[in-house]
Order: structure tokens, then C-alpha cells, then sequence
């Protein structure tokens, strides 16, 4: 039967995930960078499958886990041997940054017992973002751990055919850490990780590389606590999410955020307005811009990776909105609406955007461009309110560009299938080609309850045309706080719709893994299709439902169809037999010939065998016919 | 707290969805035929809102179910009024069409009480295909059903604009009885009713209508049991399946689909090779033509809607198989392989085509041309073997219409998004617009567990493409027999993949139910939120999981965000606000002007909102902002 791994005291999961062991490879380059990913040892002599991997030490099991601890600085060396960062005193933190000041007045948690007192900032005068470096013509360690972990299975690139529609994408063969320099220097891919937060593995988000998946966790005022929200981040990078974001509303923003982020190899996303909020006591016409940016740079100091700001929900889009079915379902561009409405002035986050590219670039936090005005239902899809802001985004993005300051796009939402491309189109006009990151979209609302599926099916045919990284979505959509299943859910839901899109755009060596599941299934290698599944522990317990016992894993059948019936072990014995033999088939012109005869006979006189088969084929078919009868030409022969 | 409906002694679910009600609806041309559909109350005076509906009296609180007596025989006056059918002494049932002839000879199981003992067939030399009366030029009571059902909604066409992608259908405003016959007299759509299931209500599958799900159920030889499918399949018609397949391959395959036609009010299909494989103890050789078409008579007799037949399995299509990843993985396929095989002989599925045809239209049954030779993994999509058996497909359906039989043909399978548009084309090509009925398709091969999601991307897609109808997929697909929870989310998912199709092509009215959903939502009537999704209990149940007290249906927020930040709140004031005064707002011109202001400012000078707004809205929002913050700017208002 499946086992689920144990949990550690604070309740974090750790051990490998089922029949994976966590490997480092080190990049080409020979510079010393060594890149994580797993290996799924297979049966039977066949070749192991190396996959992507984000779940980080929590997987390995070489490795020391202490939560109170932290990870370890991964990156410090490469920070610090760049030579333009400077620690300093940080801020100290206050009671309201942890909701104290607020009616929420909390009994508050222990803080992490671990903070760096001294954060990093850069020299006065310097740039430390990926972008600098990339437009200088450097190429850094993060960009070589990029292109290291992206060509996973390209070795074996030659064994394929390059196949699919990309709509224009350009994905190489092979990715070198120039390619990786050249994408984030034109700004068409990021590598989000504060100098603050070493502890990351260095992942990029870009149109060219394989398409990624973020995870929302956090806390609202009604629901969850620090040590729930550690264990989700830790359990949603073990089923594969590439980012996380801390959507945190409620109490003890400050100190939740330092445990996951300390604990996290994940880039770490927020908004920055939602504890904002908090430290007015959650009266938005009292935010400020000087709260606003003493929140940033709060944020900045822990290492936060990207800050989704809302800029472009500006003052005269607002009143658009009213025509809507759904209004503003941003918790973000609602308050920012409300604040504009109530000063009746331009938003501040608009007007004060070159002093928030100063703070950003400081620390190396990328921009993630709040769609404040995404459509929250299908009636509301693709309308005047959502691109105008969009084009406002895509105006910003030249503003950040001009410091060198890292920016992806956020889109949809609830869009219809039909509406979709103009969405990827829009963007792709807009906003120079900056990556694009979207919630789904749902393409119907008629399914809360299942909005992870509504919106997987937006998500896998956005991501197939473009989009760079795909925000999850989770059962408890519309209906309240998702639990560490509902994370799961969402996350395997996203990595296959990912991953679909991954297939689709022809991205070389993405059907390595397809193929592999797919042998094993068909030879009945049960423990080798499970394993290379996206969830083995799910794919093994549904089977052991009907089925439990070991013998079963190596049956020439399962529940659904029985012994007499598999199609895939007749299927055996059909494939064995024509091997055997020189068998000479149709060949390619049978598909043409059964075509032709098609349309040349009108009124329906059946075609023959004559229609279709050669000589040849004729000879080989009766002697296939002999030998497997001689063969005995049993149905079913026991697996053991 | 929600509560789960009550089952009755034999386990079947009675009793209405929650929030609906079952009407019958008088058909607009004044025949008397009245149509089943459901309604579903709102609150506030708000309009009800009517949906489609497959649960049959299951959900009519004035039906009185005995599922011995099965349900009412609704069609019986409509054939005998035909007077084309007479009674005959049907054939008898033996022990070897309950599989009791083979090695798993079984104890049998309760024969079903009420067995119609002299079953209807065509008088000689008539067809009582509904093919047959339409070109005939007759509209039928089931026509009149269809096209009552089918128009749905659609009295509400008015308020909207339609608004849709539907390459190429013909998509009216109203469907009339004429439309409908005149669909089905061309081929492009069957009304799948054998004269011997008067308990059906009518449907149609076809591109021009509603997209359709399908059911599977039906035990193996490892699992499950008369009782179970019963169960299972009103289960499914209660979420939404349009039709079920029978698709049992162990013991008692006869009575226990006697108890399942006499009880369904939806079409039900089969494959009767597995029954005819039984019969011969499973030893794929020793099936012959007259065993196969004793079986056709044996189950039109019983009143199977559908035939699934794998005629295009052809004996020189056997070999391409041999170079695929997977093989053949349809059952049936799999057992004709074998047997052109070893005979080596031409399939008597094709050979014996037209006598096929005989029997068919002496009972109304409608072909369901068998894929055999889909494709089973990502590796195999698209191959030869694929569209081998598509166009000899076409061939037969060519059979088929010159002896009026109704025809649908079967598709794949494992497709990648980028490759699943080619199977639409080929098959509107080869096959003359008769309707296509998929089985997802997968878009990728790695997440079993979850491959009800990976295939309704792939549904979705190809229903929105022009594909009529979907066979669902369970979350148990490659690893064992689906129960009834599998069962009813596979439903729901394929209900929500039709659905969002819908939306895509621009079915009339389809977004009615959307938008009344999204409203609900908005306005925060939590019991019409869950009442108006396809899942009323779930949605319900997720929601009480972290709010579970009565007050929280009122709610002005859910644990998501809590009460103060709630984006929904937020812009209802925003709105209200706005809705409240004479606002002029920037107009239809912003979009292209905020896009012209960042094309002509590529250095990244921020606009203000001078780029924007005109002195009407400046006007405007000054007054808006006066009266906000008179009206007390309150974020949050309790809600009793």
C-alpha cells in the first residue's frame, strides 16, 4: 500500500518523493555550479528519467531539515563575489507590521528565531538586478543554474523529432547561459531572487523556457497560522510548484513571512498593499505612499522576490468598472480604486513608479504588473477596463526597463475559450514581450467547486501560447481559504496543464517523460508508471483501491477491464507476434489508398482487403496467421 | 450543512438538486409533447433560471420510483403510433448470455421482475430509423422533444448579443422541430432511441446542438455488481450525463443490463463484442459472424440505443499497430485484432457491414463507429493506424445512410493540444458531417490520478472544434473500475468542458446560466451561488468547511479574505457609488487612447491623468469623491 511520508515536528513534509532520489548535476560550464533535480530510477534495465525539480532539500535525503534554522544561503557566495552589495542595519520591525495596531490585535507568534539583523542593499549608485548584469554582457552563476536545470532531457534530444506550433516562441535546441543573458536582457524572461533571500534555487519565467506554475498560500483573518502556512509552502514544491506567493491578510504578516521565506528554495512573490492595509487598521483612504514604500522595503529586507503592485488601476478606469457583472475582484485594485475614489487623485503606486523602481532595483525584486482590472466573470471578459490597464501595464514596463528593473505582466481571470488569444496577442503588443503570468483563465462560472479544472483548461491553452507562468487555482476557489489537499490539487492540476502546453509549443524533450509512463504502462511496469507520475502516491492508492494486493503490480490487468479483457495485454501479444516475424505491412500509402477508395465510392460499395494490401503484406499475413496459432495464441498467460 | 440526498433499499439517489425543482415544459407546436428540464429558483426576485436536464423523474418530487416496475414507458404511443413495429416472440435469454458458459461461471444474479416478453421490431420491409422519417420529410413527437430541449434559455436571446468562434457550424437562434429533422436527415445528428426503450426521453447528439457527455459504467470480471450500476448510472444522470454506456465485461452481463435500460431515462450504448467474447468463453478466435449478430438482435431487443462496432478494424491495419508505444487500447479493437489475426480473414465486423445495417433499422439502433485503433499515448497520436481506420469510418457511414441507419463515429484517444484540431478536419472530411464522439482527448500522458483533467482540456477543446459529444473520463483512467464518486466527477468535469465549448462556439444563451451565477456571486447570495453551479452540494460543503454557521450565507465575504478584504464588498461600493450619480466616464476611447500615449512614449515617461480623462469626468469624479466620503467611505457594512 501507498505510505505517506511523516511529517517533521513543526509539520513540514520531508523524504523523497516515491521512487525519486534528489540528484545535483553539475552545469557544463565547469564553473561549480551544481543544479538540483530528481531522478526516477525505472525496472527492468531501462534508462532512468531525470525530471525538473522544485521541492529543494525538503526531498533529499542527504539533507538536514531544521525549519528553525532555515535553509542554506545558496547563493551568498555569488552575491557577495559580485562586489556591489553593502549590509547595513535594517528596519526594525513593528508591532503594525504584524497587525497589531489594528481591531485584529493579536497575541502575535514567535518571531523566526534566526533573522539576518543585517540585510544587504547595493552601493549607493549600483544596480543588483539579473537585468543589469544581463545587459552588461554578464552571465551569472543564477543565469548558468538556469540553463542547467531548463536543459534537463536534452540530452536525449536526438532521439526526437521537434514537433509542435510555439505561435513564433523561440525555444532553442539546447539553452546555453548565453541564451539565458540574451532573454533577460531583452526583458522576454526573469530570474526573480532578491539579494536578500540566498536560500533560492534560481529559476527563470519566460516565454522560451519550460512553462512554470505558482502557488498561492497565506493566511486570512478567518482562517490558517504560521505553522499551516509553512507546511503548505513545503507541500506545494513537493508536488512542483516553481513559485509561491504569501497572500497573507490577517494577523502576524511579518513573522509568517520571514518563516516561509527563510525555508523557501522557491522565489517568494507578495503584495505589498494587502499589509499596507493591515497597518492602517484596514481603512484604505489612509494609505500613503510613505507607508506604501516603508512596506517595500520592509518586504525587500526579508527577501521577497517579486512585489505585485497594482499601478495600473488608475483614477479614470475605476468608473468602468461600474458597468461590470463582477466589479473589481482584485483584492488589490479594489482598495487602490477606493483610495483613488476617495482623494479623487491618481493613484500613487502610477505616479510614484520611478521612486518604486529605485527601492526595487536596490534589492533585485522583480515586478509582477497587478491586473487589478482582470475580469472576474465570463460576462466581464475582454473588456475596457482590462485593456486599458494593460496598456497602462505595458507603458510601466518601459518606465522599470529604463532602470533596469525586472517585470512580468499578471492577466486573466475569467475569459471563454474563444476570447483567449487576444488576451496572449494584447499582451504580447503591450507590453514588449515581458512574460505574462495569468490566474487560469476560468472559461466558465458555472463550476465553483471545480474552478482548478474551469480555469485548467484557460491555463493549459494560454500557457500553450505564450504565457510564461500560470498562477494555480484551487477547488476552494470562490467558496473559501484552500487546506493542504486543495494546495496539492491545484498544484498537479497545474504542472499537467503545464506541462500540456510545454507538449504543444513543441519544447524539445518535454514528451521524454510521456513516453517513458507510457512504455511502463503498456509493459505493465505498474511501480514505473506510478513513479513517473506526477502524483505517485495518488496514482498508486486509486490502484490499490480494487486491487491491493503485490501481486498486482506486475498483472497483466487492472480492476477496469480484468484479465480477459486488457486491451494492452492483447495488445502484447499482437505487437510480439508481428516483430517476430520480417512482416512486410502496407506501408505508407495505406492511409491515401483507404482515403481514396473512400471518396471514390460514393454509394457505399465496401472495400476489400483487395483495396488496401499488397503482395507482400498477403505472404506475410498468412504466415503470421500460422504462427500465431502454433504460438498457441493464448489470451492470457500468468505474470508469474 | 449540506446534507446528502437519501437512497432508496436498492441504492439508488432520489430526490431533487438542491435549489431545483423539476417543470415539464408543453413543446411549442401544441402536440401535447412535454418536455422534462429543471428550474431553479433565486432569491431577492431575481428570475429563475431553467437548465437542462438528464436526472429524469429521479429528481421529480411527484414521481414515484420503483425500480422494478422501471420507469414510465413515455414514448410507447408515439412508436405504436407509427404503425410501422409489431410484437414477436423475442428470442430467449440463455445461460451463456449471462457468461455462464466460461471458466467464471457464476451463482447468476435476480433476473429483472418485469421483462417485456414479446419485444417491437420493424414490421417486414419497413425502417423505423428517426433517419428514415426525416427524409421522409416527418417531424416526430421526439423531433418536437429535441427541439423544446434544445431551446433552452433561449427566450432570453434578447438580452444578448451573440458572440462566438464556431468554425464553421450552423448555430441557430431557434431550434425548430424542422431544424432538428432536417439535422438528422442529413446525418449531421442522431436522436439515439431504440423502439424498444419507450422510457427514453429524447436527445440529440450533433454540432449544431448542445454539446453532450456520455457515462461510462458497467462491472468487471474484479469488480462491482448489478446494484452498483444501477446506482451508478442514475447517479451520473443526476450530475448530468447525457448518455451511458453499459460497458460490463464480467458476469451477468444481460439482466444487469435489463435492469439498467428499464430504469435509464437516457440513451444507453454498448459494445456488444464483449458480450459475444463471453459467450464464447473469452477465446477471441471462436467468435463468429452468427454469434455476433445474435448478440445485435439479443440487445436490440432489450432496447440498447447504441451500438459501439469496430468495423474500421481492419486485417491490414492490424501490423501498423506494432510500431506503436501503446498498442491498440480500445477492448474491442484489441479482440478483432486477435481474431483477423488468426484467422487471417477480414474483419466480419466489415465484411458482414450491411446485414449489420439490417438488424439495426429494424429496431432504431444507431451506430457508434468504433475507434479501435486510437491512440493510447501521446507518442501514438495522429499515426497511420489512427486515420487508417478514420477514413474506412467514412467508407461505412457511407453503408450505413443508404439503409437510413443513424451514425456517429468515435475519436481519440491521447492527443497534444497542437495535434487535435488535424482529427476535427480529417473527420468532418471523411465522415460527411456525421456527429463526433471523443473520448477526451488526453493531453498528456504523465498525471494518472488526474486524467479526467487532462482529458477535458483536451475535450473541451475538441467540443469546441465541432466535436457533438464527449465520453467522460474518471480520475481512476489506467488504474482500476471508477465508483460512484469517480463517477460523478468525471461527470461534472466533462459537464464544465461541454459547457465552456458552448460558451466558446456562441450557442445561443448558453451564458445565461453563467452570468445569473456570477451575479448570485456578486451580490452575495451564497445560496444561489451554489445553486446555480453544476454541483450544488460540493460547492456548498467547501464553502461550510471553514464558514459553516447559517449567518455565513449572507455574508459579505468568505474566509478566502475575510471580511475586510473582500474585493467583492469593495466593489460594490464602488459601484453603487458610481451607479448613484450622473457619472461621465472617459468613454469608449480610453483604450485606444491609454495605447497611443504608451506607443508614442517609448522612454517610459509616465502619462498622468491629464492623457486620460476629459473635463466631463473630471467634473465627475470630483463629485464622486465628495460624495464617497460623505456617504461615510465605510469598507465594510454588516450584513443583518
Amino acid at each position: 500500500m501507498a505510505d505517506i511520508p511523516a511529517r517533521t515536528e513543526i509539520g513540514v513534509t520531508t523524504g523523497p518523493i516515491r521512487g525519486s532520489k534528489k540528484i545535483h548535476v553539475a552545469a557544463q560550464t565547469g564553473s561549480g555550479v551544481r543544479v538540483a533535480m530528481r531522478e526516477i530510477q525505472l525496472e527492468e534495465g531501462e534508462d532512468p528519467v531525470r525530471v525538473y525539480d522544485t521541492s529543494g532539500p525538503y526531498t533529499d535525503e542527504n539533507a538536514h531539515i531544521d525549519i528553525m534554522a532555515g535553509l542554506p544561503a545558496l547563493r551568498r557566495d555569488w552575491i557577495m563575489g559580485r562586489g556591489d552589495v553593502e549590509s547595513y542595519d535594517g528596519r526594525d520591525t513593528k508591532p503594525e507590521d504584524n497587525g497589531q495596531l489594528g481591531p485584529d490585535r493579536s497575541g502575535g507568534v514567535d518571531p523566526f528565531p534566526n533573522v539576518v539583523k543585517r540585510p544587504l542593499r547595493a552601493k549607493p549608485g549600483m544596480n543588483v538586478s539579473q537585468m543589469h548584469y544581463a545587459r552588461k554582457g554578464i552571465i551569472t552563476p543564477e543565469m548558468e543554474y538556469v540553463a542547467e536545470r531548463e536543459n534537463l532531457g536534452r540530452a536525449r534530444l536526438a532521439e526526437y523529432i521537434r514537433d509542435g506550433e510555439s505561435f513564433g516562441a523561440s525555444i532553442p535546441d539546447y539553452v546555453t547561459p548565453e541564451f539565458v543573458r540574451d532573454e533577460v536582457a531583452r526583458g522576454r524572461a526573469i530570474i526573480p531572487n532578491n539579494i536578500n533571500h540566498p536560500e533560492s534555487e534560481p529559476m527563470a519565467i519566460g516565454r522560451n523556457f519550460l512553462v512554470k506554475v505558482n502557488a498561492n498560500i497565506g493566511n486570512s483573518a478567518v482562517a490558517s497560522d504560521v505553522a499551516n502556512e509553512v507546511d503548505k509552502m513545503v507541500w506545494s514544491i513537493r508536488w512542483g510548484a516553481d513559485t509561491v506567493m504569501d497572500l497573507s491578510t490577517g494577523r502576524n504578516i511579518h513573522d509568517t513571512r520571514e518563516w516561509i521565506i527563510r525555508n523557501s528554495p522557491v522565489p517568494i512573490g507578495t503584495v505589498p498593499i494587502y499589509q499596507a492595509l493591515e497597518k492602517v487598521g484596514g481603512v484604505a483612504e489612509d494609505l500613503t505612499w510613505e507607508i506604501f514604500a516603508d512596506t517595500l522595503i520592509e518586504q525587500a529586507e526579508q527577501g521577497v522576490d517579486y512585489f505585485t503592485i497594482h499601478a495600473g488601476v488608475r483614477l479614470p478606469y475605476v468608473p468602468m468598472a461600474a458597468k461590470r457583472m463582477t466589479g473589481i475582484v482584485s483584492r488589490g485594485g479594489s482598495i487602490m480604486a477606493k483610495w483613488c475614489l476617495s482623494h479623487h487623485k491618481e493613484s500613487f503606486l502610477y505616479e510614484k513608479f520611478p521612486e518604486i523602481c529605485e527601492i526595487m532595483k536596490a534589492y533585485d525584486v522583480a515586478f509582477s504588473l497587478g491586473d487589478g482590472l482582470r475580469p472576474g466573470s465570463i460576462y466581464d471578459a475582454n473588456d475596457e477596463a482590462q485593456f486599458a490597464e494593460l496598456y497602462t501595464l505595458g507603458e510601466l514596463t518601459k518606465v522599470a526597463w529604463e532602470q533596469d528593473v525586472q517585470v512580468m505582466i499578471e492577466g486573466p481571470g475569467h475569459v471563454p475559450m474563444h476570447k483567449i488569444k487576444e488576451n496572449m496577442e494584447k499582451q504580447l503588443e503591450a507590453c514588449g514581450e515581458a512574460p505574462f503570468y495569468t490566474l487560469g483563465p476560468l472559461t466558465t462560472d458555472i463550476a465553483p467547486g471545480y474552478d482548478h479544472i474551469t480555469s485548467g483548461i484557460g491555463a493549459a491553452q494560454i500557457g500553450w501560447y505564450g504565457t510564461a507562468m500560470l498562477c494555480y487555482v484551487t477547488p476552494k476557489e470562490h467558496l473559501g481559504l484552500p487546506d493542504r489537499d486543495d494546495v496539492k490539487v491545484g498544484v498537479v492540476t497545474y504542472k499537467l496543464a503545464a506541462h500540456a502546453a510545454d507538449l504543444a509549443k513543441g519544447h524539445p524533450a518535454a514528451q521524454v517523460r510521456d513516453d517513458a509512463l507510457s512504455k511502463a504502462r503498456f509493459e505493465f511496469r505498474w511501480r514505473d508508471q506510478f513513479n513517473l507520475s506526477l502524483d505517485p502516491d495518488t496514482a498508486e492508492q486509486y490502484h490499490d483501491q480494487t486491487l491491493p494486493a503485490e501481486g498486482a503490480k506486475t498483472a497483466h490487468f487492472c480492476s477496469m477491464c480484468g484479465p480477459k479483457f486488457c486491451s494492452m495485454q492483447i495488445s502484447q501479444e499482437v505487437r510480439d507476434f508481428a516483430a517476430g516475424k520480417s512482416l512486410n505491412h502496407p506501408g505508407d500509402d495505406s492511409v491515401s489508398r483507404a482515403r481514396e477508395f473512400a471518396a471514390n465510392n460514393p454509394n457505399g460499395v465496401l472495400g476489400n482487403a483487395e483495396n488496401v494490401k499488397t503482395d507482400e503484406a498477403e505472404a506475410g499475413m498468412e504466415e503470421m496467421s500460422e504462427k500465431f496459432n502454433e504460438g498457441g495464441g493464448e489470451l492470457y498467460v500468468k505474470a508469474d
